[in-house]
C-alpha cells in the first residue's frame, strides 16, 4: 500500500471504532516511518468517529535501541502513542534465529522495555514472539521482567499458527495465573491462521482473560494471515453473552467498506466464501435453504448484511441455480413482475431445471427469456442443446 | 460442475483417501441422480488408491419416500452404499420452514430411516438439520428414535454456523451421553463457517467423540462454506496427539492437486492467504520472518509444502518485498548466481529498498536489472522516479 492508502485505511479504522492501530514498523524503511508519523499526526489526534474516540497509534520495534528510537520518532505525535517492542522466547527461535541464551533474551526484554519508557512513552507493549511454542516457566519469567520494567500490555503471539483453541486459551489463563504482576497489565492475543484456527484461538484467549485482540481486516497477514477482525467482531456481537459477557465497541456497519478498501489497496482479494465479507456470505443457493429463507430469514441467517453495512439489492439474497426449488423460482419471478402458480409454475419449473443443469447461475435475463418462450412456444425445449 | 468434472473429483477424493464421499442430492434433478450413480459405479467399486481402499458413496435425501427412492436408485451400485436422510429439528425450522409439530418430525425421522433400511440399504445416516440450535431434550429423542429405526450414523450439523467451539464440543458430548443407543452408532459433525469457526468446531466435535467429520475441499459450501478438509486434516496431522490421539487416513500429498481441481471446476478461487492451499500459505515476506526461515525453517513453518504435494520451486519460499532484509536479498541473489558481501551488498540493499518502496513484489528480473545497473552506473538512483 502507498502511504496515502495507509492513511486512508487508518481513518477508516478510526470510523470503525478500533481501540488501537498498529500502524507499521518504522525501523524497516523510511517510508514506513513517515507513514506511521502521518497516521499519528492525522488519525491519532482527530476524532472522526461519532463518539469522539481517538485510537492509540502503535509502532512495532524489535528489542534494540534503533528500532525503538524510530518507533518513538513516528508515534510520539499521537495523543495516545504506543511502542510495541518484541523478542522471540521459544527455544527454536532463540537458538536458530537470535542465537541468544535465555539470560540474554531476558536482559534485552527488560532493558529495552525500560528504554522505551525512558523516552517518555507511557504505553509500552512487550511481545514474546512465538509464545505459543515457548517453554512456560521461561515465558512467565520474561513477561514478569517486562512488567517490572513497566510494560503496560503483554502480547502473546501464536506466531506460527500452531496452537489449537483449548491450548491457546490455557496459555492465556496460565500466563495470567503464573506471571508476577500480570493482573496489572492487559494481555493481548496475536494469532496466525496456518491451521485455520486463528479466530477460534483469539476468542478462546478472550474467554480466558485477554482484553486486547490483535486482528487484521480480511484476515490478511504473513503466510495464511492473522485472525480476521470481521469474524472475531461478529462472533462477539452474536455470541458475546455465551462468551462470558464479552463485547466490542466496533461499529459493525463500517465492516463491509473497510474490507473493500483493504481488498482494493492490497490487491489481496477475499474468496467468495470468506465469512462475513465474501461475495457469497449472505447468498443461498440450494432449494432447501432458499425455501427456508423465503419463509423466515432466521432459518438460515444469524446476522444480516445490513449489520455490516451492505444494502441488499435483492431483498431475499437468493441466487438461482440448479439446486433451487419451485418456491424460490416463484419468488424471483414475482420480483420480476410475473405471477405464476399451479400447473403453469410447474411447467416453468421443469424448463428452469433443464436450463439450470447447463448454467451454474440463472440471471434475471435468463428467466425473462424463459418466461417469454413459455408464453409463445410452450412445447419446445430449446435449452436442451 | 459438469457430471464429468464431478466424477473426476470423486476419483481424486478416492486417491486422497477419504472414507466417505457424499456425492450429491439425487432427488434435486435428473443430472444429479445420474452423476451420483456414475460415481457409485466407477468410484464406489474400484480401488484406485494404493491401499485398495473403497469409499462409501452417500446420497442426500430429505425425509420423504421420493427423495429416499432416488438416493437409493443412485447409490445402490456402490460396494458400500449409503443414504443420508435429514430433517430439521430446531424450533425455528420446524415452525417456519417445515410447519410441522415435534411429534410429526419424530414420526418422519423414524419412518423414513426405517424406509431407507427397508430398501436394502444397510448404511443409513440420519441428519438433524440445525441441531446447533435445537432444543436438547427433543434432539436426544429424535436421534434416539432414528437409532431405534436402525440408523448407523447420526449427523449433527451446525447448519447456520452459529456455534462456537466449546458449545459445539459440548453438544456432541451431551448427545453421546444422553441419547439412547448413541454408543452403538457413529456421531458425525457438519459445521458451517459463517463466523469463521467451522474448523475449530469440527475439531472440538472430534475431541468430544465424533468419529465422522463432514468437510469440503477448500471449505466451499452454502454462504461462507463448510469446514475445510485441508485445515481439519493438517491440524490432525500436526496436533493429533494433543487432540487425544486422533488421526486420519487421508494421504496429504494429494491435497494441493485436489484443491486445484475444485478451484478450476467450480470457479471458486481460494484467497492468497487461505490456510494450507492459498498461494501465500508458505511464503514469507517480512525481513524478520525471512531471516528466521533462512536460518532454520521450523522457526516460521509448522508443516512443509511437500506435505501437501507442492514441490517448492524456490527452496526457501521467500518473496522479496519492502520488508525484506539484507539476509534474504543475499540469499536470493546467490540463487540467481551473484555473490555479494560487505559494502557491496550494503549498497545493493539500499537500492533494493528504494525500489521495494515503489513495488510490492520484487521479481528475479527486477533484481537482475538492479545488479546490472549497480555494476555499470553505481551512483544513479534511477528507480526514484
Amino acid at each position: 500500500m502507498t502511504p496515502k492508502q495507509k492513511l486512508a485505511i487508518a481513518h477508516q479504522l478510526e470510523r470503525l471504532g478500533v481501540d488501537i492501530i498498529e500502524a507499521g514498523f518504522p525501523a524497516s524503511n523510511k517510508a514506513d516511518l513517515e507513514t506511521v508519523k502521518l497516521i499519528a499526526q492525522e488519525v491519532g489526534n482527530s476524532a472522526a468517529s461519532d463518539d469522539g474516540h481517538i485510537p492509540v497509534i502503535s509502532g512495532l520495534a524489535r528489542c534494540n535501541k534503533n528500532d525503538i528510537d524510530k518507533a518513538w520518532e513516528a508515534v510520539k505525535y499521537a495523543k495516545y502513542p504506543r511502542i510495541h517492542t518484541c523478542i522471540a522466547t521459544s527455544e527454536i527461535h532463540m537458538k536458530h534465529k537470535l542465537k541468544m541464551s535465555k539470560e540474554q533474551v531476558i536482559e534485552k526484554a527488560r532493558t529495552m522495555v525500560a528504554y522505551a519508557r525512558s523516552l517518555g512513552c507511557k504505553d509500552v507493549q512487550f511481545g514474546a514472539e512465538d509464545a505459543g511454542r515457548s517453554e512456560r516457566e521461561f515465558l512467565y519469567e520474561v513477561l514478569g521482567e517486562a512488567i517490572k520494567a513497566r510494560a503496560t500490555t503483554l502480547c502473546i503471539p501464536d506466531t506460527v499458527g500452531y496452537n489449537w483453541p483449548r491450548e491457546f486459551g490455557q496459555l492465556i489463563a496460565d500466563i495470567k495465573s503464573n506471571t508476577h504482576g500480570a493482573t496489572n497489565v492487559v494481555i493481548s492475543t496475536h494469532c496466525h491462521n496456518d491451521l485455520g484456527l486463528a479466530v477460534a484461538n483469539t476468542l478462546e484467549g478472550a474467554f480466558s482473560g485477554a482484553r486486547q485482540l490483535e486482528v487484521t481486516i480480511n484476515g490478511i497477514g504473513e503466510r495464511a494471515g492473522n485472525a480476521s477482525l470481521e469474524e472475531v467482531v461478529m462472533t462477539l456481537k452474536c455470541k458475546g453473552e455465551l462468551l462470558g459477557g464479552l463485547y466490542t465497541g466496533v461499529d459493525t456497519k463500517h465492516i463491509a467498506m473497510t474490507s473493500k478498501m483493504v481488498e482494493d489497496y492490497t490487491g489481496m482479494r477475499v474468496q467468495p466464501h470468506k465469512p462475513i465479507v465474501g461475495a457469497n456470505a449472505f447468498s443461498h443457493e440450494s432449494g432447501i435453504h432458499q425455501d427456508g429463507i423465503l419463509k423466515n430469514k432466521s432459518t438460515y441467517e444469524i446476522m444480516s448484511p445490513e449489520d455490516i453495512g451492505i444494502h441488499r439489492f435483492n431483498e431475499a439474497g437468493l441466487t438461482l441455480g440448479k439446486l433451487s426449488g419451485r418456491h424460490a423460482l416463484k419468488a424471483k419471478l414475482f420480483e420480476l413482475g410475473y405471477n405464476f402458480d399451479g400447473n403453469e409454475l410447474n411447467q416453468l419449473f421443469l424448463r428452469f431445471k433443464s436450463l439450470a443443469e447447463m448454467k451454474k447461475i440463472i440471471t434475471d435475463e435468463n428467466l425473462i427469456t424463459l418466461v417469454s418462450h413459455k408464453v409463445s412456444e410452450p412445447q419446445i425445449e430449446y435449452y436442451q442443446a
